[in-house]
C-alpha cells in the first residue's frame, strides 16, 4: 500500500502534463464501482503508470494488462515488460501512448482487499467483495476514458490475456486492436483446483485470523509462500522443468535440511515461497486466483455472442509448452474467433520455457507483436 | 496403529494354516533393518494379508505392491485391486498364493513414524529416519522368505511400481516376473515441486508440532487435507479432469461458501480433502512422499547397470493419460530395459483416468495382466 501513501492523489486530464516522468507511478480515484457478481465498492483508486504520449484523437493509446501477482511497473529499468516497451520497441513509445495499471484486487496501489473500507476505516479484507475480470476491465476503461483515451490496443499475458480478451468482447467500442497472450477463454479444472489448493494453504494458516490478520499485526507468510509454491509449477510445465530442474541435487542450502537430501526444484520453490511475501498481499492471492477461476469468456450469453461482438483484430499468441493455457486451447480460441467472422492471427511461441515464456521470450515476442502493434496504430480511428 | 493394537502378533511358518481366512490382516515381526540412508530400524512389523495356498517349492507367489496412501487389503470386497483379485482373476489365486503389505513408513499396522519407537515409548514421529523404496523391499523380502517364498512375481501401480521395478533390478533371484504399472524410473521435477508444496502444508500447520502431534493430542487435519488436494489433482492429468470436470458447479455444498461459487473439481478436492484424515497419519505422508522422489532405479552404479540385473520377463504398463508418469517415460524405459537384453512387454492402456487408471481400468488391465502372470505361475522354478 506504500503507493498510496505516499502519492497524491492526482485527478488527471489530458493531455498529461509534459514534465511527468515516463513510467512514475500515479493515481485516480475513478468513483464507485458497481461488480459483476454484486456488491459495489464505493470508491475505487487505480495505481498506473503511463510512457509516451496520447496524441489530440486519444486513440493512439496501448493498455498493457499484468498478470496475477504483477504491477504497474511493466516498462522502464526492471520492469516486467522492458524489452518490449519503449521507443522503437514492439510497444513503440515513440508513437504510442502506454498506459498499465495495477489491477483491482491487488496491491500495489489500486483498491484490493488489503485497502481501507471507508466505511469502517479499516482494511476489507474478506469484506471485500468477490470480483472477477469484467470489473477489472470496467475499472480500467474507467481510468482509460479520464485519460482521454478514445481507442485502444489492449495487450496482455496470462490473466492479463484474459482481460485483453475481455476488452475485445465487452468494449469493442473502445478497443482498435487486442492481444491475449498466453491465455485462453477460460481456465480448466486441473488449474482450478492447483488454485483452490493454494487459496485452502493461506486460509489455513493460523496467522490469517479469516483474512484480519493485518488488522491484527499478523501475517500468514507460510500459506502465502504455499500458494505461490503450487501456482509457480502452474507457470512452467513438465518439459520446461526437466530441461530446467531434471532431478538435479540443490544448489542453495536447504530451508528444510532436517528432511533429507533437497532438489534443485525444491530450493526454486523455497526462494520464490519466501520472496512472494515479501511484495504480496495473501488476501489478493485469494481474489485474483478466483476472478481467473471464474473467467470465462461465455459467460452471460454464450461464447459465439460474444466472439461476434468483436469488432477489432485480434493477435493470439500461445506458447509450446504453456501447461496453464495449453497451446491446443489458445489454438481452438483462434478457430473459434475465426469461425464468428473476426480477423485473428495466431501465433504460436515455440519455447521450452512454458507458461512464463510470455516473461522471457523478448526476440519472439517482439516478432509476434510487432507487425500488429504497428498496423493498429497505424489504423488509427475508424 | 488400529491393526497393531487389535492382532495378536504371529510369526508364521509355512505353510500357513490352512484354516486361515483369504486375506485376513496378519502381522510379522522381521527383526532390526538396516537403511539406505543410513540408520537403522531396531524392530520391524509387518501387516500384510494373503489370498491363496503356496505350494510345496514355495514358488507360486505374487506379491502386490500398493500405492502412496493404499493398504495391504488388496483382494476381497473393497479391495482396492478386487477385480483383478481372486479365484480365475489375473492374479489367480486358485492357482497363486499372493501376498500384499502394507508399506515400510506406512500407517496401516506396518512400522511407520506414528509407531511407538521402542527406545523412547514414543511415537517415532520425525524421529524416524529417512526411507527409501529400496528399504520398502528389503523388508518385503524378510517377510516374504519367512513365509516360505522362493519365487515370486512382483506386480504394482505408482510407488507399487517403483517396488516393482525395485524388487526386478535389486533382487533378481527372487523374482520369476515383475509387472511395474503406472509407473517410470524415477519421479519428474513437476511432481517432486508439488510434493514439496504438499509437504510444505503438512509442516506448516499449527498443529503438526514438529511431528510430535500424536503425543500432543493434536493432529494436522489442514495441512494434511491440503497435500491431499494437490496429490488428488496428480493422479489426473489435464485430459481426465477435463472430461470429468470441465467447468462445472459443484454438485454437493459447498464447505467455504463465502468465498463465492464453488466449481465441481473444488467439492471433488474438499471431499477427499476431509477424507484423508479419518484414515492416514500425515508424518506418513512426509516420508512416503519423500521415498517418491528420491527413487531412481540408476541411483549407486548407473541405469544401464541395474536394467542389466533384471532377469526375469517385465511387463510395462503405460497409461496415456498419465501425467504423473507419463506414457512417454514408460515406453522409453521399456526400450531402454530391451536395449540392455531384457524380454519385456510393453502395454499401453488406452484411459481417460489419468495415473488412476490403474485403480479403475479393469478390463484392461485384466487384458494385459493375464496372460503375463499365466505365463510367468507355469514357468514354476527355473
Amino acid at each position: 500500500m506504500e503507493a498510496k501513501r505516499d502519492l497524491p492523489k492526482l485527478t488527471l486530464v489530458p493531455p498529461l502534463s509534459p514534465d511527468l516522468d515516463d513510467g512514475a507511478l500515479q493515481s485516480m480515484e475513478i468513483g464507485p464501482l458497481d461488480l459483476e457478481l454484486g456488491g459495489r465498492l464505493g470508491s475505487v483508486t487505480m495505481a498506473f503508470r503511463t510512457w509516451g504520449r496520447l496524441n489530440e484523437a486519444g486513440d493512439n493509446a496501448i493498455i498493457v494488462l499484468h498478470a496475477l501477482t504483477g504491477d504497474s511497473r511493466a516498462g522502464g529499468e526492471g520492469g516486467w515488460w522492458e524489452p518490449l516497451l519503449g521507443p522503437g520497441r514492439a510497444l513503440d513509445t515513440g508513437r504510442a501512448f502506454v498506459v498499465c495499471a495495477n489491477v483491482l484486487g491487488g496491491c500495489q496501489g489500486t483498491t484490493g482487499p488489503a485497502s481501507i473500507d471507508p466505511l469502517t476505516s479499516r482494511p476489507y479484507a474478506m469484506r471485500f467483495p468477490l470480483i472477477t475480470i469484467g470489473d477489472m476491465v470496467n475499472a480500467e476503461r474507467r481510468l482509460v476514458e479520464r485519460l482521454g483515451i478514445t481507442r485502444l490496443i489492449a495487450v496482455g499475458g496470462s490473466i492479463g490475456g484474459f482481460q485483453a480478451l475481455e476488452w475485445a468482447t465487452r468494449h469493442p467500442d473502445l478497443v482498435k486492436a487486442s492481444a491475449p497472450i498466453a491465455a485462453s477463454g477460460a481456465l480448466g479444472p486441473q488449474h482450478i483446483a492447483l488454485n483452490e489448493a493454494g487459496r485452502r494453504a493461506i486460509m489455513a494458516d493460523a496467522n490469517w485470523r479469516g483474512g484480519e490478520y493485518a488488522s491484527e499485526g499478523a501475517f500468514p507468510a507460510e500459506g502465502l509462500s504455499i500458494a505461490r509454491m503450487i501456482a509457480m509449477v502452474t507457470f512452467q510445465s513438465r518439459e520446461s522443468m526437466n530441461a530446467r530442474f531434471g532431478r538435479k541435487s540443490a544448489t542453495r542450502p536447504s530451508l528444510y535440511p532436517s528432511f533429507g537430501g533437497t532438489f534443485d526444484v525444491e530450493g526454486y520453490l523455497h526462494y520464490h515461497g519466501a520472496a512472494i511475501v515479501r511484495r504480496f498481499d495473501a488476501n489478493s492471492h485469494l481474489y485474483l486466483t478466483r476472478a481467473m477461476d471464474l473467467y470465462d469468456v461465455a459467460r452471460n450469453g454464450g461464447e459465439d455472442h460474444w466472439l461476434r461482438q468483436i469488432d477489432a483484430p485480434m493477435l493470439l499468441v500461445g506458447i509450446t509448452t504453456d501447461w496453464l493455457f495449453p497451446p491446443d486451447e489458445v489454438a481452438a480460441l483462434a478457430r473459434r474467433v475465426r469461425a464468428q467472422g473476426n480477423a485473428v492471427k495466431h501465433v504460436e511461441i515455440d519455447s521450452p520455457e512454458g507458461h512464463d515464456a510470455f516473461l522471457k521470450e523478448w526476440d519472439l515476442l517482439t516478432a509476434a507483436l510487432t507487425p500488429f502493434v504497428d498496423r493498429a496504430l497505424e489504423n488509427g480511428s475508424r
